[in-house]
C-alpha cells in the first residue's frame, strides 16, 4: 500500500448488467487493440475483464511492452491461437480495486504484470516459486485458457484494465520509470533468471548473443552483477551501440579471427537470437564447464550442434523460460538498486503495426512500449 | 606396494644397444597389434618402449579392453592418424619396473592405464585434477605427440609392455578381477564422470540410451550410486539383457506412447550412442533442470535440437569426457566397493579383427578384452 497516491480515474467501462458483452456483472469492458486472424494486424477491440474475485487484483494499465513473441503469437508463426486476441505481457500500471482478501496492494499501488496470471499452484514446480515451470502447464497473460476463470481465454496488456490474481502481481519500486519498467516483466526476467541460475558473480565473463530487447537486457544486468560482459553481434553498426550499453568487449561473429581471439574467454553465453544460427562457433568461446542458455525460440530447425564442443570442455547447451513471481519480484528490486531499465521507444496505439514491422526489421532500440492512454475508448460490446 | 607379489615374466626384449629400433638403451621392444592404414585392419607389430625416466612406471600389460574409439581411430573415421598406430587405452597390467622418484608403486603392483599419459599440469584444469580437460590438449594414451618424450607419438595397450608417468598410472583394487576391471579404465570413468559430476544420488532417476560398453557400465554404476535406472533401447530383444543388468525399467524408444508414458521421469540421461540419432524424444523423459549427457561422438551431424525442448524445463544438454586421473581412481575404488565391472569377453589378439567387426555390428556383451599373454613375440626392430 502507498498512502496518499491519487487513485488514477476510471479507464474503462463499469458493466452493470449481465447482457453486457462477455463480461459478468461488476466487471468491465476495457479499450485494447488485438489482432483478428493471422493477417488482420492489430486493431481496436473492446475487451470484458472480470470483477474482481476475493483474490484479485484490478490494474489500470499505463504502459505495456511489445515483445516479439507478442509478433508471432498474433500472427500464428508458433501455432494458431485463438482470435480475437489482445496481446501483451509487460503490463505496468496502478491498482484500481482489490478483492476483499487482497492485503498486500491497495487501490493506487504502482504494479506490474508479467507472462503469467497463474498456475496449478500444487506441483512441485509451483511449490518452488518456478511457476514458469508448472508441471500441469503455466497461464498466460494472453491467450490462454484460465481454468480458475472459466477456462476463459486470458487477453494481454495492450489494454486499459486487466483483472489478475494478487498472486501473480508485481510490485514496482517506485525508483523505477513506470514505462521504462514494462519490459523488465518478460525481456529482463528472462535473461535475469538464466544469470542467477548459473550463479554469476562479480568478475565472471558473460557473453550477450543478439542486441535486441532481451539481449541489451541482458548487458544491462550482467553489468550490474559486477560481469565482463562480450556482446557478439554480426554487424559492426552494433559495436557502438553496444558499448553504450556497457559491454566491456565486441565480438564480430562472423570474423572468425576474432571468433577464435575470444576462444575460453567466457563462463555463459545468453543467446537472444530468435532465428535460426550455428551454436558452434560459441560454444568454442565458452571456458570449461559454461553453458550457452538460448532463450528465443525460432519457428525453424537450428542447425546441428556438434556434441564434440559439449564434450571437449563439459560445456551445457541450456534452455530458460522467463522466471517465477518471486524471482521477478527480485529483478524488479534488483533493477531499482542498480538502476536498470530498458531503453524504450513510447509507442501510440496507432502506431502499433507500424511497430511491429520495426521489430521484425531489427529497427528498435531496443523496446517499443505502448501508451496505453492512446487507446480509443471501449465500445458497448466486447469482442472478447 | 604389495610385498610378496612375483614380479611378472618379462613379457619384452631388453634393448640395450642405441640403434635397436626407435627405443633409447634401457628401454624395450614390445610385442603389439596395430594398424598400418585405414583399411590394415590389425597387424602384429612391434613398439619400442622408452626406459624408464625417474618418474615413470613400466608396465606388464595383462589385459586390455577394446573400446569403440579404437575402430574410429585405426580406420581414420575421426581423422587420418599417425600409422603405425597401437590403439588401446583400458590397460590393467602388473609394475615391472619403476623409475627413482616413485615411491608410490613397485613392481607387482596391479595398476591400470587409461585414456590418458599426460597433460600441461599447469593448467587451470590440470590443476583441478581434470586433465583430460587440459587447456593445452591432454595427451591421449595412443596417437599423441607426447611432449615430455620428445614429441614421440604414444602407442597404446594393445601390446605387452608400456611405460607411463607415475602421475598418469591407476592402482587396480585387488577385489577387482584384472579383466574385468579394464574396460573401467575408459567406459567406467566415461559414465561415472558425468554421474557424480550431476551429483546423481540415492533415489534419483537415471536413463541410459544404448546398451553397449558404456551404457552396460552406466546401467551398473548408477544402480551401485542407488538410482532407479531406465535403460532406452531400440530393440525389444535387449529387454532382457537391460533387467538382467539391473534396470529397474525398459522402454522401447521407437514407441511413441511408451516415451509418453516416460514423459518427466528422469533426472539425468546418460546417452552412449555413437551414431547421429535424434534426442528431441529423450528431453521429453526429462524432469526440470534434467540434463542429457552425450558420451558418444558421431562421426557425421546429430539431428538439430529443439530449443523449445531444453526452454520449458531449464534443461541442459550437456558433454562429458573421460574423468581426471583422481576422479578415475575414487571411481576404481567404489566399483570394487560397489561390486562392479564389465561383463566382458576375453579375445586373442589372432581375433581383433573379427572382434572389431563384432563391435560395429553391436555383437558383444558388453566389452572385448584383449588378453596380452596371446600376443606374438616381438621382432628385433621396431615399427614405431
Amino acid at each position: 500500500m502507498t498512502p496518499g497516491r491519487p487513485v488514477p480515474p476510471p479507464l474503462a467501462k463499469p458493466i452493470t448488467v449481465e447482457e453486457s458483452g462477455a463480461a459478468p456483472v461488476g466487471g468491465a469492458l476495457a479499450a485494447a487493440y488485438g489482432a483478428t486472424s493471422p493477417e488482420s494486424g492489430l486493431v481496436p477491440l473492446t475487451v470484458a475483464r472480470r470483477a474482481p474475485k476475493d483474490d484479485d487484483v484490478e490494474i489500470a494499465i499505463e504502459f505495456c511492452g511489445l515483445c516479439h513473441s507478442d509478433v508471432h503469437a498474433t500472427r500464428a508463426e508458433w501455432r494458431v491461437p485463438h482470435y480475437p486476441l489482445v496481446p501483451g505481457h509487460e503490463i505496468v500500471g496502478r491498482v484500481t480495486r482489490v478483492g476483499s482478501a487482497v492485503a498486500d496492494f491497495a487501490p493506487g499501488d504502482r504494479v506490474g504484470v508479467g507472462c503469467l496470471v497463474d498456475s496449478c499452484r500444487e506441483c512441485e514446480s509451483c511449490l518452488e516459486g518456478l511457476e514458469q515451470y508448472c508441471e500441469r502447464g503455466n497461464v498466460g497473460t494472453y491467450g490462454a485458457k484460465d481454468p480458475r476463470n472459466g477456462d476463459a481465454v486470458t487477453q494481454g496488456g495492450y489494454s486499459t484494465l486487466v483483472v489478475v490474481d494478487r498472486r501473480f502481481v508485481l510490485r514496482i519500486p517506485e525508483a523505477l520509470d513506470p514505462a521504462a519498467a514494462a519490459p523488465l516483466l518478460c525481456a529482463g526476467i528472462t535473461t535475469y533468471s538464466p544469470l542467477r541460475y548459473f550463479e554469476v558473480e562479480e568478475g565472471d565473463s558473460v557473453g550477450v548473443v543478439g542486441l535486441g530487447g532481451l539481449g541489451h537486457m541482458a548487458v544491462k544486468i550482467a553489468k550490474a552483477m559486477g560481469a565482463e560482459v562480450t556482446v557478439f553481434t554480426t554487424s559492426e553498426s552494433k559495436f557502438e551501440a553496444a558499448r553504450e550499453l556497457g559491454a566491456d568487449r565486441v565480438v564480430l561473429s562472423k570474423d572468425p579471427e576474432a571468433m577464435e581471439a575470444a576462444d575460453r574467454s567466457i563462463d555463459v553465453i545468453i543467446d537472444t537470437v530468435a532465428a535460426p544460427h550455428d551454436l558452434n562457433p560459441y560454444f568454442r568461446t565458452l571456458r570449461l564447464e559454461g553453458a550457452l542458455f538460448q532463450l528465443g525460440l525460432p519457428a525453424e530447425d537450428m542447425p546441428p550442434v556438434s556434441p564434440g564442443q559439449l564434450i571437449r570442455r563439459r560445456l551445457a547447451y541450456a534452455g530458460s523460460l522467463i522466471g517465477g513471481i518471486a524471482e521477478t519480484q527480485e529483478m524488479l528490486d534488483f533493477c531499482a538498486e542498480h538502476g536498470v531499465a530498458s531503453d524504450i521507444e513510447i509507442v501510440e496505439a496507432t502506431g502499433l503495426n507500424q511497430a511491429y514491422d520495426r521489430m521484425v526489421a531489427g529497427d528498435v532500440k531496443y523496446r517499443f512500449v505502448l501508451d496505453t492512454s492512446t487507446l480509443q475508448e471501449p465500445s458497448e460490446r466486447a469482442d472478447a
